[in-house]
């Protein structure tokens, strides 16, 4: 449904994000995209992003178009998959060309960066929201799963935690119109431009038991990979990574915990398999850390540094939950 | 980000919808699904529709649920592709399972009919809008394309045309609640259940020299294909296909020509394989009506049965088009 007037909108924001990649037989501004694939696994995903559910009505468009595909980018990377396409419905209030170049300005520098191609799109009025659908390659006969932790694995995560829960409180506290600065700008980057982790997820494949990206908070997505699984585990609360500025401006566990829209991954991995962290470490230039052990004994529990051990509920934010 | 309550709500209306399809490595509920591919082209394509601007607030939840599916179904119909794969992004004022079992139950329905497997999804809270990416394969090298129409060729198109806009017109002049009977019955239910295309997409491969799917009104369609093919045509009036209903309620030239929603297929098609078209109304049980002439002179125009040529403005529905 590109008509006149959505057709030219397309091509003026987004054109060159069509043409980047080999194998985009027909892209933006026919019905469909045609794509020539490999024989192989196709990952496809899909989310939806609304204003004031999903992000501020004062996101900087560039971040919301950076945003909108790096969650998508980071379901990819949960399952092993290299982002290959792109597809992009949006849905504006009304056509404001300064808004939807900023918007694209954010899309288009995350999807240059990993080759990814728009191949189709939709825009319409109505209320703001943003979905996008993204596929992607998986090399091999396997994905990523959240199913496959086994008793003895290690728990692991990418990165930082806590870095976008506590930078979307800072934001919301700041004066109005305020730029933030320092540790607080640190942190509201992290909340808008998340980094999808893509590098480690390719990497993870054939060595990760389960993976899953943190999305609504570590213990809410670690609980899905273990009860998935069929097992439970115990993390050491010390060993969560925390970065700097978290650190400054006082994270506690609860955004460590519970804190979603970080966009980690968070893994189970065989313990004859750790020794190749280092090489995950090193070539896709990712930090990594153990903060864990998967176990027999159902549910998820915390350890903290004086042995204490305490029963973790998931928690994490869902749209849908009852009483939420 | 499918979390528990989303997880268990999808499960509950959609299940059934991931498994029916080999191939499906990873479905609903696993951050991106996993699909083994043939080597082939793979078609994609995605549409969004949100309430008061694509179907009004009092649409039955199932023909909207068949509906969001049956536009895209139709997309890939207009690209020859055989629908495979489906992601659904559903935005929702608040949670109602009754809504929801109505609406996924026109969804599996149509999507049961073609084989079509959900294998991805989000659900958020907020103004009512439903988002579809469907993804399909299409046999050999080439897809249709909207740029191939050469002059001499027929312009041809399936079905009849108006019924959706004209059926609009009565449902929204009906009494408020009364359900409709008789030909405004059968009207809306073009609009509301359209019939994709798909066994006339896939036959019209290598045969049309060019495609579309009529979404927003036969003039509007027809003229991307003729300026992407850099030619014109003229139609024969009195040759545009009507249905009994169409002609009882005293459809018009205005509906023919400039109502959208009836998903129909217009194509063009070389006189040498005119022969053709009657194996697609064997074996595709699809009517096909041959409406004009491709022409070198750019421009679309009409003549009616008294021989007088006038020329059509394209002025189909965009959202985005000056001054609408």
């Amino acid at each position: 449904m590109i008509g006149g007037g959505e057709a030219a909108l397309i091509q003026r924001y987004f054109h060159g994000l069509t043409a980047q990649r080999d194998g985009v037989e027909l892209g933006v501004g026919d019905d469909a995209a045609l794509l020539q694939t490999e024989t192989g696994l196709l990952a496809a995903c899909c989310d939806t992003l609304v204003e004031d559910i999903h992000f501020p009505g004062d996101i900087p468009p560039e971040a919301l178009g950076h945003r909108v595909l790096a969650v998508n980018l980071s379901d990819l990377a949960a399952v092993g998959a290299r982002p290959a396409w792109t597809l992009l419905s949006l849905t504006l209030p009304e056509k404001d060309p300064q808004w939807l170049e900023r918007f694209s300005a954010g899309f288009k520098a995350l999807a240059d960066r990993y080759g990814v191609a728009l191949v189709g799109g939709d825009t319409t009025q109505g209320p703001l929201s943003v979905s996008v659908t993204a596929l992607g390659q998986v090399a091999g006969d396997h994905g990523l799963r959240r199913g496959g932790a086994r008793p003895g694995d290690g728990v692991w995560v990418t990165g930082t935690l806590g870095d976008a829960a506590l930078g979307l409180e800072l934001w919301q506290e700041r004066e109005e119109a305020t730029a933030l600065a320092g540790d607080p700008a640190y942190l509201a980057g992290r909340l808008f431009r998340p980094e999808p982790r893509v590098a480690a997820g390719t990497a993870l494949l054939g060595r990760a038991s389960a993976a899953i990206d943190v999305s609504d908070g570590l213990a809410a997505d670690l609980s899905r990979v273990l009860d998935e699984s069929g097992v439970g585990a115990t993390l050491e609360l010390e060993a969560l990574p925390r970065s700097q500025a978290f650190i400054d401006e006082q994270g506690d566990l609860r955004h460590l915990l519970h804190g979603g829209d970080d966009y980690e991954l968070c893994f189970t991995l065989p313990a004859e398999r750790e020794e190749e962290m280092a090489c995950l470490r090193e070539h896709a230039a990712t930090p990594v850390t153990r903060i864990g052990t998967v176990e027999e004994t159902p549910g998820l529990r915390g350890v903290d540094a004086g042995g204490v051990v305490c029963a973790l509920e998931p928690g994490g934010y869902d749209h849908f939950a009852e009483g939420s």
